[in-house]
């Protein structure tokens, strides 16, 4: 088995089920293809038979085989020796959207969390949409005022999966106007880069590395390049101001090392542009 | 009279005309105060009648004793010499919201369109909100999908009455998720600051150098710090990759100069940040 840990997949929301399936494909052929094994997990959503028998159908239309969703209503089930062999047999596993919260509470420090991270590690591919993108993180948001400018008290957090160190993950990112909340969680802790995903659009991440796939963008906002912020002392319904955060919006094909805190440009791209210029 | 050009105070929409009406009253006091000399202009919107008996009723609240409205519906209006009596003798003129195109249509080249700036190049203040604010600019938005990546193709440009070089202004900022159309169209000229007015919300400019008041923040957009686009080649309808964009979120109080293009931090915010921090 690959000690490579496994690609993972972040989706915005709003990923297409009908059409192309774009991203939904890209996490299958990644998982292993038509010979994937992938478990849909829908502990974040209180419609997990609806939600669940939805993305059967999808991974079946799409050509997987070996395809089962499991919903977790209490942390006994997420102690199952059954649960925790699916995981182990797994090549894929999916998280559906719903509230985050759900994730943490509900698998926080249990047999199967221990799997997931251990499958992980070894080449098992994880994905999660909306909430299961979320949940990704270190810390991620779990409630936060849409629309309006960043002001602390618009956002709040919690200990996320701890899938992806670093970062603060927030989707429907275009589609919610959630520029303010993000800018909200990351300047209170410079270090986490703020990753917005648009609806219908992923990252793809392996070793620090992401590819952006599907309609959107990713918009990464950077505010350890701040040159001035009124954070210290700030009180929690106080207007942020943040000057010189930095910003890339990338849209599919074009990567972005998180380590390094910069976009990848691969130097044909680069070359071509500047000749047309 | 003064040959100080007036202040401009360009407002992001649904300013308070009901509570404590800052922004308004801020508008009055640059004016003039009791005895200031105010003209409403309702040419963007379809509505004169409604939306001028509301600004006439705000601004008699305030204690504006002279305040009068006047709407444009056709060009032979704007070259009418009572109009442009009425604006050799305000202090302040304001634009009320509706849509920017009737703005420059109707008076662009008339002698209103000529008198407006003479007055303000002599002091007069200028304040307009929402298609009243995007006006104020040498290039404006004049239509624009919301809530969605940046692409060329979604931002609709046209030319605006020129009281602002250097700039392209977007209003309803955080409200409608505008983030991507403002990119969209600064990315095109990077020489533009974008400026993404949040709603109830103004800049106050005079002089290069504007200060924010009111309740939600303005965004500055600055694409000349890009370290890389695909613009070059790039067709309509293509995502739009732009690296590097410097972003800063300026709440009431805070200052920016625009020819520097960059905000003005008062010596003592910063030192009393550094000695919390």
């Amino acid at each position: 088995m690959s000690q490579t840990p496994g690609h993972l997949v972040v989706i915005g929301g709003a990923e297409d089920k009908k059409g192309e399936c774009k991203i939904l494909r890209e996490f299958v052929r990644l998982a292993g293809g038509p010979h994937a094994r992938i478990v849909v997990i829908t502990v974040a959503t209180e419609l997990p038979l609806e939600v669940g028998a939805e993305y059967l159908e999808v991974f079946d239309r799409i050509g997987v085989e070996d395809v089962r969703t499991f919903d977790v209503s209490n942390r006994e089930n997420a102690n199952s020796v059954s649960a925790v062999k699916a995981i182990e047999k797994a090549t894929g596993v999916f998280f559906t959207g719903g509230d985050q919260v759900r994730i943490t509470n509900l698998l926080g420090g249990t047999k199967i969390d221990a799997a997931l991270h251990k499958r992980h590690e070894e080449g098992m591919v994880l994905a999660g949409t909306s909430a299961g993108a979320s949940m990704m993180s270190t810390t991620m948001i779990i409630e936060g005022v849409p629309e309006t400018n960043p002001r602390i008290g618009i956002v709040e957090m919690a200990p996320g999966m701890e899938f992806i160190p670093g970062v603060v993950i927030d989707q429907h990112f275009a589609q919610r106007g959630r520029l303010g909340r993000l800018l909200s969680a990351v300047a209170q802790y410079p270090h986490h880069l703020g990753l917005g995903i648009d609806e219908n659009t992923a990252l793809v991440l392996q070793n620090h590395e992401f590819v952006v796939i599907g309609d959107g963008a990713v918009t990464v906002i950077d505010a350890g390049a701040l040159i001035y912020s009124n954070l210290p002392g700030l009180r929690k319904n106080d207007d942020l101001a943040l000057c010189g955060v930095a910003l890339h919006i990338l849209p599919a094909g074009y990567r972005f090392n998180l380590r390094e805190r910069t976009p990848v440009i691969e130097k044909d791209a680069t070359k071509a542009d500047r000749t047309r210029s």
